[in-house]
């Protein structure tokens, strides 16, 4: 079957690059634009683009000519590593244009008809785009987003204790250098060195996660945030990729740590999810070693797709329990995550003339 | 005037070596005596000590014999650096032997005769040493320890807090290298990465900050500890020096940001802590820059003997405030903290037959 | 076809667990001994070992009981990642006991009758072991090397100008971490740092490149090595894997760039070697951008087993050309190329009544 | 005495924060002016300045407003931190205007009438300024550049051993993050990796030690270069400070080790230049330890301003010996050189108008 062309926005930087490596070889998707800037714009990709990752751009990729972002996209699937204020303007434009903008921008993300999704959590609230074309006049065009890369860890430990009723919960990062883009952080910033800062991040880990564990309406056409008492704490640390969240949470039904493990071993993805490309075997891993997890050594679980939990604890300062969690913060907590949300738009048909049938 | 003779036990290690480099040029004291485990006595200290310091150990100190651990000490004053399970025997030996013991070691920070002394906090609770020299039927000798280097920066920003009562608190640490000794950590282990775990730190980040900013009772015979809801999560990164500690901390008395602020920059350590060497002219540094304090940047602030305070802010977990604190933990944390506790012996009389008049 | 059996000595250490990972799915040996020293003999290898890569040991692994050394081994194959003084008693004695030692340790390397094997460079070094097992009256066993980690970069880019003359070679190398093993070096000795001395580095970078660029003698006893005035200057830099090494050489033929370039481009390894499982596509890959062979980012090239060579230009102290040359320390540069050694063996029938038919 | 005004051209970068560093508190200087790009230019120091440095800028500094470039300069002496291009047309127009400009760009190093001023090397270099006022009629201005931060500690090495002749030379350095400026180099780029490559470093190296180690003519019109077959090869290593070469050369004289040694222990500036302000007590150190030097623990040696050689050995493929050499970076091979060419100057009468005895 052939596979379904996908733009990417933003495709020379950091994210966008994650994004064309994971796409190499996907069962589904084929890099067919690429777009950035007006540096870049007009060159091949092989040319503007300072190559981040291991070894080098896939050859099929590295011969295209980027396009300058004011330009239509032919792609009926988009995906979008814009920095936020683009993303303002050019990804409302494109759905509205037809296109299915998969966006890991956190421009949108709080927008009370886009999908802030997770979809081994929240596969639901894809539901939301009908209620978004209705509002926006958009007929085949859709506009999803993924969280931010902190927030993801999280919300995917926090999910299966919903069941126990979480009610405050305190977060205190410690985040890879990757999540700053390129060039980003400067090694004389970082190098022997902790960043008690990530501007910007600290809000969206405050409500974010609150949205992804929130629950459709009955009439599908918002969400209803879990309440939360959130806060967080963020910092920048010299490791190249994953973040690791320290969370402490306070869970009203009070269970025992056997049974938040239990929670944890047992969650899967609802059935509709499970066997997408990128869906990992487990979702959330529960680690017992003392010492993990680890961002070096645990980054890739999963294909870097799971999120690795570990050190269940009960907590006195919170009056609950604590724990740690990670998950790699360009592949499911960016890119990864973004392919998955497509890939879950494309099975529900929500990619208007192209079926599942026809690629897989 | 002469200066005091000290010895160094546990010499040749980490925190060994930053004794040995912060009392060169010490206007009070002067290194007499090395002593390490059979492995390096007999040796000099140039030819066992394999230095992790910049530089090269001080000429007069590479010069001398390191002595066994089980042989008596000559100097009155004693540094000791060595690790808990030596500890256990030698401290209270050299003690009842008449020497005067500040240890860095944990075993005997909690036992209930003697003081875990952070002179800008606690100078009182020196007072049990009487108590101690009581109960152990220990003539001038004493046993004095400090803090471990997590539980000091997170109880000196506690301390002004006193006043608006604080509940409930919760420290998330990010601790350099160096807080594990030589050889310590293998750098296959935590480059590119972070250990989510230090063995039995947490245990003492719930217990150390309470007795440090508890009272002396009245009849000076025991220490009140602060009630305080502590739970902490210890991280490993790869930094050299200085600990960072996220802390978000309930305050009964619901102060403002302003009163918390305030409260910082108006701490002062009591008269007869003011004017010894070692004891840096602010405590306590409050920066209202956004992204300090920063291991690297602000560890030598006030020497390496001031702990530096900022970001502060709401959170709602706690339904309190949260701020980062950071202290250099072989200076402050460590040797140089230990070496402030002896000042403060001797000026207050308990170097027995060594008065403060001798070497002011 | 079945697998050949095969046995790991030394299997807890860094290199041991390499070999445990690259053997993991190898299409012809499987994992069935491990044996490491009496403080891990008689546990699980998943209890005894502080695995350093990232993940886990694979589970049939983990399961396996570690032999203490001294105890004969079943494997008709056996892999050496012992450190030099272990190697010396044991690995003869297996050789003599009729197994075949494909040796990462450096005792045997420059004895007359061990092969120093780099089979895209010497295959036909093998043959030495007719004589090996008739000097040493071995009837099935053998033992043969391969080089220093160090060495191994230097000579696979020197190879494939043998046809040039190479009279005078000066080498620089920056070496990772991993290559001291683990624990290895203190991240407070690294972080931050160079330590310009390895310990017995620089003479295996004079002799081993000469003996593997050497010619067998025609009656097939003994190697005569290539006359090359070689000198050698060995740094350990914060890098977790990968060797980087300045090569400056003097060719006599005075090739030009073009030649030089053109000569790496088309090296092949001879036909017999070619088609080895763990055999790269190709051995050399030159690569023309400006800032590239880098540790990080070419490591993994040709799954880790070719050798990146890049800025080549004129060298006007030494009188001839420079270049970098990078190549995986741990997978080329030792159990990577310690089992491409084996695959050799086993094809070219020097592992007696196992016949590569048997497998293949 | 009253201190002499100076201005510090590119007072934000890197280099122009060590400028302002080293000279707090410096015994003749006081910075007065602060001149930058228009970016910073209208703001105060405090305000533009990202200081990379540990704590905080001085605040009599932070105070100043930042001038733009193109303005005059009241300031008799001027450092220059300027990139290449600005310094092309902004360092003579200062001179011509009767400033003397001390520079730490390359854009005038190899002009024939512009001193590359090493003082312990070529001290009498700085006669070439009478010619330079001469070709250029300037009056009381002049221009009097440092080397490349590389160049610097293998010229200071090297310049010892011009009695044993020196012919061939080779280096290949290992070289710190702050030489790349702020932010310079991205920690995506250079955190466990190592870039073999530094735009435009490798054609300084060959040039540059020729002209500091080379002679001045009879008449003091120009320098005569020593002849030098020198080559070379620079690599970014994860390191904050200080740069590591690694030297091989060629000595005609054959000197043993011994008389290299002695050369290097018994070396001193000349006499004019031993008591300046900034003149490190040893300008080169010879350590006989196996391991060093090392550039965190060594760069501070001489308050940054000495050089330190170690593993001083044969070198057979250069057919010479090999050793490696350190300096501080940012200090000795750029601020700091810069500031001890200045005190040359003042002292040597060639800032009009100020004598060395108004200040000393």
């Amino acid at each position: 079957m052939a596979k379904i062309d996908v733009a990417i926005l933003g495709a020379t930087g950091a994210v966008g690059q994650r994004f064309i490596a994971l796409l190499q070889d996907h069962p589904w998707f084929r890099v067919a634009e690429v777009a950035a800037s007006v540096r870049s714009a007009g060159k091949t990709y092989g040319e503007a683009c300072n190559w981040v990752l291991d070894g080098h751009p896939p050859p099929e990729v590295a011969a295209l000519t980027i396009k300058p972002l004011d330009q239509p996209i032919a792609a009926p699937l988009v995906f979008s590593a814009l920095p936020g204020q683009a993303a303002h303007e050019i990804e409302p434009r494109l759905a509205a244009s037809g296109r299915v903008v998969c966006s890991n921008a956190s421009t949108y993300r709080m927008a009370h008809d886009v999908p802030l999704l997770l979809p081994e959590v929240n596969a639901d609230h894809i539901r939301l785009i009908d209620q978004q074309r209705n509002n926006r006049d958009w007929k085949s065009g859709a506009l999803v987003t993924n969280s931010n890369c902190t927030s993801m860890p999280a919300t995917m430990a926090l999910a299966p204790l919903r069941q126990f009723e979480p009610t405050h919960v305190h977060m205190v990062s410690m985040q890879a250098i990757s999540g700053a883009g390129y060039p980003g952080v400067a090694a004389l910033d970082i190098v022997d060195n902790v960043i008690p800062y990530i501007s910007g991040e600290e809000e969206k880990l405050i409500v974010e996660p609150a949205k992804m564990l929130g629950t459709l309406t009955e009439d599908a056409s918002s969400i209803r945030a879990l309440p939360l008492s959130a806060s967080a704490s963020c910092n920048r640390v010299p490791v190249l990729d994953a973040h690791l969240v320290s969370v402490a949470v306070r869970l009203a039904a009070r269970p025992t740590m056997d049974q938040i493990q239990m929670a944890w071993e047992t969650f899967q993805a609802p059935p509709n999810v499970r066997n997408l490309p990128s869906t990992p075997a487990k979702p959330v891993i529960y680690t017992s070693l003392p010492d993990r997890p680890q961002p070096r050594r645990d980054r890739y679980v999963g294909k870097g797709m799971s999120t690795v939990v570990g050190r269940l604890r009960p907590c006195a300062a919170i009056d609950g329990v604590q724990f740690v969690a990670l998950a790699h913060n360009t592949i499911r907590g960016a890119a990864g995550g973004s392919i998955l949300n497509a890939e879950l738009l494309l099975q529900e048909g929500y990619l208007d003339g192209v079926q599942r049938a026809d690629v897989g």
